[in-house]
């Protein structure tokens, strides 16, 4: 395999001569043989921007000369665009500044725009990757920059979208089952009647809701640490740069990012991520209600609870033929599980900041954007290959529905409660049905029973 | 003990003489014997708060009489006040609904107005528990609304002012301490400098940050399920009851209640108390930076960092005779870890709800109020026996910051990162001071490295 | 309220006449005014049997006076007794170390020993908190020692037994349901055949296992840090003191105490009471699942599963006359949500030791030993308000089984899964039998059909 | 592209034609489009080890033909070695049973066996995936035998050994470092001596003890459910066939794996994941601690403590030039953060398990098998790169102690506590020395100070 020299503050170092990092990208290879979890595509993307946009930023304060900007600006949109995918080859387990990724950029971007300038390779010339490529920056500011930048398009563009998804697909089942009453279930046992329109609305409002949470997080995930450099005080950057590095973040990127008001908090606490987890969580558990539900009401075919009818996408067991499971419910829910310990990665690690850093940059960001990944693709899949092919068996709900004894409870009301509870336990006691045992108990005439009733089976009751 | 016979639709039961409490209560208490954690004091309160409101508005529609009603809002305004608390004796850990504490209060308002009416307890007469004190309610709405106005109220009235009475301490520890320049600290080694009052002005921003997030979760708490009685369909209450409960508790709490938009939503799930955990959790996460910063910079007081000098409060140790420790900051962060813990506990309690119900709100409040009042508790007494008290060694933090290597980093822009980086590395293998490194080695003219140097030391670069 | 004086170094403080503790923890009560969780009584009587054993170790090596050393004794034996709990007021939320329930105990056994000698209330002679009854002790080593000590009690006298109680009960279960055949069911679907004895010998294997990993955790928890004093070194501890305190408090105790091998790791990291629990997380997660699977197979009555009969403790709801709720699973899922909490908690705390002290030591303590009280309290009400009184719904299961689809696995070795899995889509489709489509499809003979299904409906199959 | 017809019990699917795997296959990778995950190396190899012993034990029961078995071995055996790692295309968020991994497995080897026997691929003969590869077994089985033999090969193979890699250089520190007397440190604050040595000793028990918890969890692991098939019962499979394929098992891999006692717990719980993955976590708290510890005694070089001199790997900063962090400790605390985020969603996950089956298998797999792959690889990292090359700065550490004033203590057991604490807290308030302020103050001789204070600042005293 082929090889340059690379060399940085410590000395030199081989590189393979096709690809474009330098020397310390190089040693963090050789220094953390830890797992395989690279930095993804959403943070590579995330570099290329922040590298474009604090170009931009110098050129427009003076501080870099406009023949090495514009070799960086078009460096940095290879970033952006994945074409240079492949020279980012570090993992999450590295230095907890992400120093060594933000390296790993400066140094891809400089070779990349010293070849475009016919330069030589390692030879920092014309574009250094510290002089020019990071100018005006310190890791300490550029990671947490490309943690909220990163984090903020993936709730934008995934997580957000997916949810909508999942939003439209159970307000049309909201609409396709409003007039189908069915018995209500609480502690898992019988209960009072409502609509199954009306029990997919609660899915449909969890999920609304959940649009509303994430587009909450937001408006600290969109205030940007570039500007403080190494401790916050902005040494080594022009006065005004902040402001002009996060308007051109957010002009590249559409969205609404700004200087933040404080960098040391900026650099020292990513409470702006945790905050951002915590959400990712909470939809979590929403989803994992609504998957529970489903298949719990799709359990059978002719031995659980069977008021829904699922689709059949693939065998269902290796052993058992004929069998189907919901098992788009299955991995939703096991993305649930994941985003839930996630959650406790990100609140343990941002905790753990001191001074004027947190260390715990990239396991945050790695975590949080699984999250955010996981969910969004699984929301979808779920949605398009189970939700919009869920049916109602009919027949099953009303049969379920006219068998309850729970619907004694409308007549407490006109009998009181004691009375009500004497009908229900008699009923159980002997098997017989509600109208036999309360007529039988002399509690209420029979036409007020039957007008009682047929009020609790008629669907006008429930679309007041 | 005398004891007198209540009755439920189980049968008899008897209860201690001096008791308000009924049979559900006493049921409970024999059948649920688990820990000690009774239902809190907030708890209790919100009770009284829901009974009155829900009788106000079953007079104000028409459904209940005006003496029952009176009775009514009499004891639930007693309930309120804490005068009855003895009467609450029943855990966390009974059924997941809360209908057993439901039935407390509506035993013990019950009681109490037969009692004041002049009845006898345990009659049902005048005030029948479930006919007139339960009336148009469920527990299953009555547990949830009883769950954010609990919440809502510690959010507003415990934690959000712990935590400004903490910014605005911290606030004059940032005036206080904006001329001192020390040392920045990153990875835990020695980084460029920044002001003191910096350093805090970061605290300053988590924790005013902290409290726009608790501010920010209200807006679900405040949505109140009362009027979706057993399913969310609102059997059994009159029409416009559930807009006039909740009117009626924003009327007694002076919180901006109002009704939810979707019943089912609000006692199936609870995704409000799930996302307001995942605050306190971020909450918590800033005040971990915030303890462990303070208490690494009063370490000392000889063998450690002293930048600050912390309050002795008390005598900190059974064995090592005049040492005195950061205990503020050690109770503040058992808090947060117990916090995270918390978290996690109502995470997955919320997102174990099965069709039209969730069955893990007891745990779910207990572990929210318990977050936010240890939280709020361990704040205020972080400010007042730590905070208020803290003085900065000035002599230490000039001595530390004269000394250190990274000032360096402001010649950069002068003579590149790589002659720094040469500069830097010298000076520490030598032990040699920077200066005479970086002259001896030619980078730089006397002149322009102490310009460069005072500047870096002179407070005034760190108040533009 | 009378008062007297007491001193500790740092000066004089006022306490109340009637308790016996002194200045220090007095100054915690004053200076930590943090919710109001207090040190149980598991913690207390583990303090009385410390200092008992301390006391006896340093008379037997001659440092501690046989007068001083009775008295120190008796105090102890009180404080072991429960009979001076109401002395230590103190919470959870204080210094890390525990330092203040330490000086807690010496306080108040230094008083009650003054006491008992005739001498005066304060004045520290003959008995002085520090100097006699902390003798060869510091915080550091004794609070680990009395976290050990109250765990492994709480394991071995609560969590143990209480776990083979639900075993026994699960056992007679097994045995009588050992008769009775019922669908499987996996994914919530419906799958192949077992017994309902079968099903609950998973539950009483996952009970034994969780018996013996309980029973795993002693090891490490009764290796004990005392005679490591200050940092671990042992200064001011006389030679063999470890050893023999260790002994002392095996005997007091009953339980395999030791002295632990390296008292640095005893007192910096307490990875034996992370390690205990985890070990209740894992009990928890199995009890988890039991509990769900009881609830879901007694869903119903009426448009559930209903297999089983869960016996009816109380009125399950306030509005819905006669409904039974499974309240006990309902209380023990809500306990293990808790545990999984604790857990968290205890995991994060554990890992934040420094250098020489883990300041978490209380609220690790707290967490695993409500974790330990919660699950053996809920696993002893669960059991006997609920698993001894399950009843088979038989003519239920009976009719589910034979209604079954995936009788249709066991024709596969003989057909092959493509043709078993044809019947049973056909069978599903049409709504007929498994048996009338497996013939109409000429796949198999009428013969050996019903020999082949009749096995597995068979009891005997199942019994081998 | 390429592609062929397989077909399954729904029907036909194309799949590219240079691709050993199935229908099933082929639909999960349409079906389940979520994150990029895929089954890793350890859990491929875990089902070619068990697809083989299935087929020996098959065949030896005589009812798989030798020449179908031997085929079926061969595929297994190149499925274990790795050579068909690319028809494993599947990620981990599917099916929760792991039912289309198994068919994967199922369906490459069919194919691959088709293909040494020269048959055409898709055809299912001679080798059936179902009939054949699957024979006497069922996902249900298979899957989480699969999950415990992935699992303790990694726990075996990687984790034990990276620890005891650990291990073998802390007990070089500790012999290196024996004679260094050092300040303790406890609260972050000055304590009372101990050697360097010492403190090591401390991380090399935690250490030995997670060998001893990692070693502890293999009895459960090594429990095998193979033989269970789809619910426990074993239906399909003949007599004996769970013993003999867990025999094969242990031949192949060289542990200690049996059949387990109760296969109905083997497949609708997973407790033996859960309890391992809590030892991950034990051993990761233990990590945190001595990470910490080591990046804070290293930290400076001239404004921290200092005591430490870490190996300085690469460059610290972009910004800073000079810079070197403790990156090692990072990557392994960031590593930490995960695995206690993994912990959580195992635990949750184990938890879910219903009736037969949990459908969470391939998450927790996945969690754990991270876990433990991150673990060990960071484990070495930090051995290698930071461990071995730690250095102690004798003069600093000197210098410390002899400035520390809790060399007081020792005074204690000779003058008393109240009088020691009298002149620590003099020298502090003066700032002058000890021995000046105790001699000043009369409270002991200026031979018996020196005497005192000179054992313990000599090393001896240290090593009884």
């Amino acid at each position: 395999m082929a090889t340059r020299i690379e060399t940085d503050s410590m000395g030199r170092v081989e590189v393979q001569t096709d690809k474009y990092w330098g020397a310390q990208t190089q040693r963090s290879l050789q220094n953390f043989r830890i797992g395989e979890e690279r930095m993804s595509r959403e943070v590579i993307r995330a570099l290329g921007i922040l590298k474009k946009a604090c170009a931009q930023a110098n050129m427009a304060l003076g501080v870099l000369d406009k023949t090495s900007g514009d070799f960086i600006v078009r460096a940095a949109e290879e970033v952006m665009s994945g074409r240079l995918d492949a020279h980012f080859p570090l993992v999450v387990w590295q230095t907890g500044s992400g120093t060594q990724t933000n390296m790993n950029a400066n140094e891809v971007i400089a070779n990349r725009a010293i070849d475009m300038a016919g330069g030589k390779l390692g030879s920092k010339a014309p574009v250094h990757p510290n002089d020019h490529v990071n100018m005006s920056q310190s890791s300490n500011d550029t990671f947490p920059t490309v943690m909220h930048i990163a984090s903020a398009e993936a709730i934008c563009h995934q997580l957000i979208p997916a949810l909508k998804h999942l939003k439209s697909a159970l307000d049309k089942k909201v609409a396709e089952f409003r007039d189908i009453v069915k018995v209500g279930r609480t502690h898992l046992q019988d209960a009072t009647p409502l609509t199954l329109g009306q029990e997919f609305s609660g899915y449909a409002r969890q999920t609304a809701l959940g649009v509303e949470r994430a587009e909450g997080c937001l408006k600290n995930l969109c205030r940007l640490a570039i500007g403080g450099t190494a401790v916050g005080t902005g040494l080594n950057a022009p006065a005004g740069y902040d402001v002009l590095a996060a308007e051109k973040i957010a002009e590249i990127t559409g969205l609404p990012f700004e200087t933040a008001d404080n960098k040391f908090e900026g650099l020292a606490a990513h409470d702006a991520i945790v905050e951002t987890s915590g959400v990712t969580r909470t939809i979590a558990a929403s989803l994992m209600k609504i998957a529970n539900d489903i298949r719990w009401l799709g359990s059978g075919p002719r031995c659980g609870i069977g008021e829904l009818i699922l689709p059949a996408n693939e065998p269902g067991s290796s052993i058992m033929p004929g069998k189907v499971n919901p098992t788009q419910c299955e991995a939703l829910t096991m993305v649930v599980a994941r985003v839930m310990g996630n959650d406790v990665t990100v609140g343990f690690a941002g905790s753990q900041g001191n001074f004027e850093l947190n260390v715990f940059k990239p396991v945050m960001l790695y975590s949080l954007l699984q999250s955010v990944r996981l969910l969004s693709d699984a929301v979808r899949s779920f949605t398009d290959n189970l939700v919009v092919g869920i049916q109602a068996d009919r027949e099953r709900i009303d049969a379920l529905l006219r068998n309850s004894l729970m619907l004694v409870t409308a007549l407490s009301p006109r009998i009181g409660y004691d009375k009500a509870a004497h009908v229900a336990h008699e009923a159980h006691k002997t098997g017989a049905s509600l109208r036999e045992t309360a007529l039988r108990l002399g509690y209420i005439t029979e036409a007020e029973f039957d007008a009682i009733i047929s009020e609790q089976l008629s669907v006008s009751s429930y679309q007041r």
